[in-house]
C-alpha cells in the first residue's frame, strides 16, 4: 500500500500530495482547482465538524443557511471588502443552456443573460448583513449569534489539496451585538474556541495572535488568528476571528433601537475555519509510513487483523475478535475487524498505517492459546504483547488512546518550541529563516512598509502578534527603528 | 405573535407562505428564488439530516464531497440528462471582477473569461461518474456506496419557500454495483429508507410507487418515489430513488473487471431528498394557529412558561421548573424555560403554538401550592391538569410525546385515506378532481399520449404507479383502452 509514498525529509511537498491521495483523503477533480473529498477524508472532516458544531452551540450559536449567490452590487457595498475579494470571484452571468444550431452540442443561451451578475460567495458577510437588516430592529434582537456550514469559492491561481482550493468547505460565524465591547469579547471567545479545538482534538499546538493591518480580513477592524507550525518549518493559519466594527452595519444600514431610546449601528464579528484544517492535521503529525491521526479525530481508532493459515483458525480468531469488539464499542471505542481474505496481513498492516489508524491489534492462533494479543501503536510504530487476563481490554485500549492523543500533542509542541527562535539582527533573521525556518520571534517597527520589504526579500510574513507577548523595548530587526515587542515571522502556507 | 396568520381554509397558499415566515422557518433573500433558512427552520432540517444520515450509514453508505461546478461538456455526455437539466442552469462564465474605468463600481473583467463554462450543479451524476471512472477497476471496488450532503441550483421560474427554490439543500446518494439485480435492490432499499423516515419521523404517510416514463429522472431507466398528500388535496413528491442502468457508466466509460475475468459496465443508482421535505412537513400537519411538529423532529419538545405577578413567585416557580427540566433532560426530552420578562404569558403561548412546540407546561403560584401543572398539547390544543405526585413527570411527558407522534400520523393517514378516491369514468375523474382533489385512483392505458392529454386538460399528473397495486383488468378512464391496474393521479406541488 505505502509503496511509492515519497520520503517526507526528501520532498515534503510531494510527500504531502501523495499522502493525501494514497490515504484516500482527497484528489483533484476534473474542474480546475476543485477537489473531491473522498469518503475516508470526509469522515475525518465530519468528526471535526461534529466537535466544532457542539462547541459553537455550547457558546450559544445557532446554524442557519444563506444563499450561495451574491448580487454583484452587494459585494461593492463595503469598500475594502470588494478590494479583497473581487479578484478571485466565480461569476454567474447566464441561467440557461441550449442546443447549438450546428448540432455541435449545448451552448450558453445568449438570451438568458442575467440583468445583474451573481457572484458565487467567497464569504458571506454581504448577503448576511443585507438579511440582518430585516432581523434587527431593537436591542431585544441582539445579540444575534449565527453560524453557517457551507461551500465557498475563491478563484485561486495555485491550488493544493485541502490547503488552497477553488472551492472549499467551511463554517462562517456571523454575529451582531449592541456594543463594541460585546463584539470584541465574541471575537476573542471564538478565537479561543478554535484554539481549544486545535489543541484538544487535532493535537495541534497553536499561537493565539493578532494579524497586522496588512494581513487583516478585508472589511475588519481587527483579525485574531491561530497559527500552527508544520513539520517543514512553515506556518499555517488555522482559523481567524474578525472584529468587524460597524463596517458592515454601515454598509447595509443595520441600526437598532438602543435600551436608552437611541438609534445606533450594530457591531459585528465573523469567524471561520475550513477544510484547510485537514491539511494542517495531515502535515503536523504524519510520517513516511503515512497518516498519523489523533485518536479523537480518527474515524477508526482500532483495527483488528486476524493472522491465520487454516479456516478453523480464522473462525476461532473471529470469535475472539467479536468479543473484543463488543467490549471496546461498549467503552465508546470505534473498532473495525479487517477480515478480508483477498489481502495478506502485511498488506493490511501497511494500509492501516497509511490511513493513520491509531492502534492495531493482531490475533494469531498462538495468541488464542496464550491469552495474548499484539497491540501496535501507529504514532511510535512500537508493538507490545498484551495479556488479556492482566486488565480489561477496554481499559487498556482507552488508556492507550489517551496516551497517544497526549503524546502526539507533546511531540508537536516540542517541535514547535524547537522551531521558534528569537532573532535580534537582520543577518540572524535571514540565516535562521534559510537554515531552519520555523517561527522567528523578532522586533518590528510596526510599519506596513517594513513588513512588505521583509516579505519581498525573504517571503516571510508576520504570522501574528502573539496575544501573550510581553512588552519589551527593542529595535526593529530590519529598520533599526524602535519596537515595543516581538512578533512572529515565518514562511507560510 | 400569530396575528396576521391567514386561515388555512380560506387561502391555503397564503397561509403556507405566511406561516413559513412568521414561524421563523425561512424567508426570501435578495437573490431571486434563493431562500434564507432561518435558525429555527434550520434546526428542524438538522434533525432531519441527523436521522437520515444515521439511516444511510446503517445501510452501509459513506459521505463524500464532489465539486460544485460541472464542466459544460460533462452535462452533455448523457443525452437525456442534458435535455432534462440544460434549461435551468446557472452558468459561470468569468472568474474575476475589476473596477470600471468610469468609476461606476465593479464590473466583470472581460479578460477573465473561462475557456469552458462551468455549470453550478443541478445534480451531480456527471461529475461523480467522471470520478468513479478512476475509483472503479475491479469487482473488488464494488459496491461503491456514497452519499453527499450539498447545495444544488436549478433556475426555476416560479419559486416557493422550501417547495421550489433556485438553490436548495439536499443529499444525493450515488452508488455503483456489479450487477443489475444489486442496483435494483439498492434503488428499492433507499426508497424504503425514505418511506420509513417520512412515516416514523415526519409522521407523514406516503405511497411507495414507480414513476411513469414521462415523469422519470432524466438519465434513469426507472424512478421509484414516495408521494404524500397535503391538506389542500394536492400531492407532493417527497423523495426519489433512481435505477440508472448502465447509462452513466456508458457515458463516462466506467467498466470493471468481473469476478469471472470479463469486463463490463457498472450499474448505477442515485437517490435524493431535499429541503422540500420541510415544505411537506409544514403543509401536512399545521393549522390556523401555526406549525404542528411531530415530537421526533421538534427542536424544542416542551416549553415551560412561568405565570406570576411577584418576584418571589417567579423565584419559586423557577426552582420548580429547574427540577422538572433536569428530570426531563435526563429522559432525553428537549425542554426550554421561557423566562423572558419582556413578554406576557399569552404572547408566549401564541408564539410557541406558532412555532409548533408539541407540549407546553404552565406553572403558576397555585400549582406550586397544589403540586400540579397545566400541560397543553399543541396538536389537539387541549389542556390537562397534572398532579406531580401521581407519576414521575418524565414518564408522563415521554408518554404524551409518543402519543402525539402517533396521533399526528393517524390524522394524516386518515386524511389521506379520505382523500383517495377510486374513479371509473372521465366525468367522475373531472368532478372528483374539481370538487375534492386528492389522489384519484384510476385506470390508465399506459401511453404517454393519454398521460399528457389528461395533464393538459386537468393539470393532474400521474403521481405514481403504486408498488402494492393489485393487477386488475379495466379500461382507461380517458381513452377507454384496456388497462391492467390503477395508477394515482393528482394535482401536485
Amino acid at each position: 500500500m505505502s509503496k511509492g509514498l515519497p520520503k517526507r525529509s526528501e520532498d515534503y511537498s510531494l510527500w504531502y500530495n501523495e499522502l493525501v491521495k494514497k490515504a484516500d483523503l482527497a484528489e483533484n477533480s476534473a474542474v480546475r482547482g476543485c477537489m473531491v473529498i473522498k469518503p475516508y477524508g470526509y469522515s475525518i472532516w465530519e468528526k471535526m465538524q461534529a466537535e466544532l458544531d457542539r462547541m459553537f452551540k455550547e457558546t450559544g450559536h445557532s446554524n442557519a443557511y444563506f444563499p450561495l449567490f451574491i448580487p454583484k452590487s452587494f459585494l461593492s457595498k463595503e469598500a475594502s471588502h470588494v478590494e479583497g475579494f473581487a479578484k478571485e470571484c466565480a461569476v454567474v452571468t447566464h441561467y440557461r443552456l441550449k442546443n447549438a444550431e450546428d448540432g455541435s452540442g449545448v451552448i450558453v443561451d445568449p438570451e438568458a443573460k442575467l440583468e445583474e451578475e451573481l457572484i458565487v460567495r467567497p464569504t458571506s458577510e454581504t448577503v448576511i448583513w443585507s438579511t440582518y437588516k430585516n432581523w434587527i430592529q431593537s436591542y431585544r434582537d441582539l445579540p444575534l449569534l449565527v453560524n453557517q456550514w457551507a461551500n465557498v469559492v475563491r478563484w485561486e491561481m495555485r491550488t493544493r489539496l485541502f490547503l488552497r482550493t477553488t472551492e472549499f468547505l467551511w463554517q462562517e460565524g456571523h454575529t451582531a451585538h449592541a456594543t463594541k465591547k460585546e463584539a470584541e469579547a465574541e471575537t476573542l471567545q471564538m478565537m479561543n474556541v478554535y484554539a481549544q479545538f486545535a489543541e484538544d482534538f487535532m493535537a495541534l499546538p497553536v499561537v493565539r495572535g493578532r494579524k497586522t493591518e496588512t494581513e487583516r480580513f478585508a472589511g475588519a477592524d481587527d483579525t485574531l488568528c491561530i497559527e500552527a507550525m508544520m513539520q517543514d518549518g512553515k506556518a499555517l493559519q488555522a482559523g481567524t476571528s474578525h472584529f468587524l466594527g460597524q463596517n458592515f452595519a454601515k454598509a447595509f444600514d443595520v441600526k437598532f433601537a438602543t435600551k436608552e431610546g437611541g438609534l445606533d449601528y450594530v457591531w459585528g464579528t465573523s469567524w471561520g475555519v475550513s477544510t484547510r484544517l485537514m491539511g494542517a492535521l495531515i502535515m503536523a503529525h504524519s510520517d513516511d509510513n503515512g497518516l498519523v491521526l489523533p485518536p479523537k479525530l480518527a474515524p477508526i481508532q482500532v483495527v483488528i487483523i486476524p493472522i491465520y493459515r487454516k479456516d478453523e483458525e480464522f473462525d476461532a480468531i473471529t470469535e475472539k475478535a467479536n468479543e473484543i469488539m463488543t467490549e471496546l464499542r461498549k467503552a465508546g471505542v470505534s473498532v473495525k475487524y479487517d477480515s478480508r481474505d483477498t489481502y495478506k496481513p502485511g498488506f493490511k498492516f501497511a494500509e492501516h498505517e497509511l490511513k493513520g489508524v491509531p492502534l492495531r491489534i493482531a490475533i494469531g492462533p498462538r495468541d488464542l492459546e496464550n491469552g495474548t494479543l499484539e497491540i501496535a501503536r501507529r504514532d511510535t510504530l512500537t508493538k507490545e504483547q498484551f495479556e488479556l487476563a492482566s486488565q480489561p481490554i477496554s481499559e487498556k485500549i482507552t488508556a492507550m488512546l489517551e496516551e497517544i492523543q497526549a503524546s502526539i500533542y507533546s511531540k508537536a509542541f516540542n517541535f514547535r518550541t524547537e522551531m521558534t527562535t528569537e532573532v535580534n539582527s537582520w543577518d540572524e533573521f535571514k540565516e535562521q529563516l534559510e537554515e531552519k525556518g520555523g517561527f522567528l520571534s523578532a522586533h518590528w517597527d510596526g510599519t506596513a512598509e517594513t513588513e512588505e520589504k521583509i516579505k519581498d526579500l525573504t517571503k516571510a510574513t508576520i504570522r501574528c502578534i502573539p496575544l501573550d507577548r510581553k512588552e519589551e523595548a527593542g529595535v526593529c530587526v530590519f529598520s533599526g527603528k524602535p519596537s515595543n515587542g516581538r512578533v512572529l515571522f515565518a514562511k507560510a502556507y
